[in-house]
């Protein structure tokens, strides 16, 4: 099996990175995918950087044993937390979701709002990548922690959504017309968010993601040129009966079978 | 040092079972309490039942580590779940949460509502702990999974807070005037859901369960004896700049320093 037919291996805390192999499978559909979600500890988004950095390299661990040709950190929290770390731990590149989503909003123009989970806005993370693109850029961060549970809750087009929304995105000055959803449930409540905040560009980092890994496989790592459906493994630390339900309401397809793991 | 004398253990998923530690320390103000939150893996109450055990079973151990008189599973969902493995592997007795709200559910009259998260009413258990008193008595249960959220976000007193609880009280019937608070966070959002349906007697199942630790201690375990202010040790298998600030609002006093433990 030459390199280009080994799979992208996707890291996620939870489901939510299944937004990203969404994207990922519509802009590279010959690809194999292996999955790994963090459902027994989901969510990061409130915890420590130690903690998210331990559990990023366990899961790097399991990642590993199916070779994958790249991994891509599908979860916003890990990637602020956990990057460096499983960057320097792995024989293969490892990609996050914060990068491609900094350089996106750093090509946009004006001021530009940063939606996410209270670990990540507190890493700074996307600050300081956009920083390296534009140093005078005005950047203004928000947490919004109630977003995942909503996004979950499958109240994604709701009145109260909307106005938690409104209470979280009248904190960004009127002037941010380019706002980047950094973290991977947020798409998902996009008509909300759009209702409340019309005119504004959102940057879905899970689909500026999904570019960023199809020029690395172009580019260097090889493309999959086997025959046959590209699979999709699914590997899981805990499985509930409410995550298949969810899980493809991101994923846009049938979820196939749920492997268990122990991490 | 007399088994009196010996802590009281409490374990909770996060950190919602302080307002179980807060009710223990108002009733029994000269215990000795260690505190366990498994703040690393919070929270539980979307997880499977095999997930919770197997985490209820690590914190009896670290637990035991402290010779504790009685063990207190400040959490609902843990109780639901995990109680029967960890009363077969403890040297002491356990008492959960869900047992003592059931008996005063059962002590009203007419039909009883419980709240909770999806894994404690997936369980059953307060339906099976109800009809040990009452085998006839109307039960209706209604997973509330955004409360949890909107207490952790100091959100308890806000017109956001009061449509999610309308929306989730509207589907229990008319007639219902008991409610039990099935979650430790619940409490917390009381102010809200009174006014969502008042004249409903609320049952907070932290306090009936400092009620049930008093008559045990009453009748067997002893009560502690040494001179001096009752220490309140807190463990924590992650600790985040927030978990103080929340922490300290579900005590109701000034959290001490806080202990890092691996699970």
């Amino acid at each position: 099996m030459g390199r280009g037919d080994r799979p992208i291996g996707v890291f996620d805390s939870g489901i939510g990175g299944l937004t990203v192999v969404r994207a990922l499978r519509r802009l590279l559909p010959a690809e194999s995918i292996v999955y790994l979600g963090d459902t027994a500890r989901v969510p990061y988004g409130n915890k420590s950087h130690e903690t998210i950095e331990r559990y990023a390299l366990q899961a790097g661990a399991i990642l590993q044993r199916h070779e994958p040709k790249l991994i891509v950190v599908a979860c916003n929290t890990a990637s602020a937390h956990g990057l460096q770390a499983l960057q320097a731990a792995s024989p293969c590149p490892v990609i996050g979701v914060i990068e491609p989503g900094a350089e996106a909003a750093s090509r946009a123009k004006g001021p530009v709002g940063i939606l996410g989970t209270r670990a990540t806005i507190q890493s700074g993370a996307y600050e300081a990548a956009i920083r390296q693109h534009c140093p005078e850029r005005e950047i203004h961060s928000l947490a919004c922690p109630l977003l995942v549970s909503l996004a979950e809750e499958g109240w994604e087009d709701d009145p109260v959504t909307e106005s938690v929304c409104r209470r979280y995105l009248n904190q960004l000055p009127f002037d941010v017309r380019t706002v980047v959803l950094g973290c991977t449930h947020y798409p998902i409540l996009l008509p909300s968010l759009a209702r409340v905040r019309p005119g504004t560009t959102w940057i879905d980092s899970g689909e500026v993601t999904a570019q960023a890994v199809e020029a690395m496989l172009r580019n260097a790592l090889g493309f999959r040129l086997e025959a046959g459906a590209a699979p999709l493994r699914i590997l899981l630390t805990d499985a509930s009966s409410r995550l298949r339900e969810v899980g493809e309401h991101f994923l846009g397809e049938v979820l196939g079978s749920v492997e268990l793991v122990d991490l």
